[in-house]
């Protein structure tokens, strides 16, 4: 499959759909039609057909979809399926809350180290891990193959990480910094803005309010 | 001005301009055409000069936008002109994390107070706050007004915290849970689902990879 023809949009609604069908299937559910995916989703039920065929299409007409089998097809698409090594850079709140946080661990991405700078963090415990200099990360990943690495840092040191993690060869960064990174094309690229979805709920907050 | 007449596609865009103008102005930029803000933030041109026409079109041809306006006036439709307070309900990483988080804070969003449940983790400190029990917070809304509840529990905690905050007449309700709880009409609510961004990640390296 040419990966040119997935459209963004159905990229961005694919998490939408694992998380769903992963729900359904810890209910016990077998079997979900586009129509009750398209009501508990918000979703309309022909754009959910249209986005599931970019995949192959595996429902079948007044049967609808097999729910482990979709949401095993997904993750597969979505290479949840084998597990991925992580290192995050940045051992402030945001580096440390995700270090901590068992959820990403049980999804298959795995922390392999944490790093700063700061000496007074360097040696000090984060989830469990050591956090070590960021001096050492050229060192650790000779060593352990790391694909994903986690911008953590404040704003200005960001890109500089950035092109760090692109040096050493790290395929994918997420980056919680609130700016957007650049990296070059090869390397995927997430960038995290939490404050975006803050300024919309009181963008939201006013416009109830009636005050614009 | 008629709030339904903004789509929801402009609305998700607004912070990213906010963003972008923001810096501008730290940068000391006085001035700003919708073909360099079409280069930078990568939207098309014509939807930028669209985007900002649905709040009032503040851009003159042939001289573009005034920076410093243009960031107000968008601050001033987000609603980011004034201070919001925050009541943060769960102590674990991630809530721990968002009270410590200065820049909340710096863009107006004041945490009044953090509560939590756990017997271990009531009256430890968090971000400079006491952590407060669960039970105390109808008391501490009737005392200091709150205006956006952060759901940062565990996923078999957060509708029922929904409930609550919605029953103590939170208007806006910011969840980290990961699951999309519901809210009655009325209520703002925006649902942050960290674990979609690394998904979408996920599926790049594997679509760079060429495993699909």
């Amino acid at each position: 499959m040419n990966k040119e023809r997935i459209p963004e949009a159905v990229i961005r609604r694919l998490p939408k759909y694992f998380r769903y069908l992963k729900e359904m299937e810890e209910r016990g559910a077998v079997r979900v039609s586009s129509s009750k995916m398209s009501r508990d989703l918000g979703f309309n039920a022909s754009q959910i057909r249209r986005d599931l065929n970019c995949f192959g299409g595996f429902g079948q007409q007044g049967y609808g979809y097999s729910v482990p089998k979709l949401r095993s097809e997904i993750a597969r698409i979505m290479g949840l399926n084998r597990e991925h090594t992580v290192a995050v850079i940045g051992a402030g709140n945001i580096g440390q809350a995700l270090v901590s946080y068992d959820r990403f661990a049980r999804e298959g991405f795995k922390v392999a180290a944490i790093f700063d700078v700061a000496p007074g963090r360097i040696g000090q415990e984060a989830g469990g891990q050591r956090i070590r200099p960021l001096s050492e990360l050229e060192e650790f990943v000779k060593k352990t193959p790391v694909e994903i690495g986690v911008i953590c840092t404040p704003q200005s040191a960001a890109q500089d990480t950035a092109d760090l993690l692109v040096r050493l060869g790290f395929r994918g960064i997420w980056n919680f910094a609130p700016i957007d990174v650049q990296v070059p094309a090869g390397v995927s690229l997430e960038n995290v803005h939490l404050n975006d979805s803050l300024y919309v709920l009181a963008y939201r907050l006013r416009a109830e309010s009636s005050e614009i």
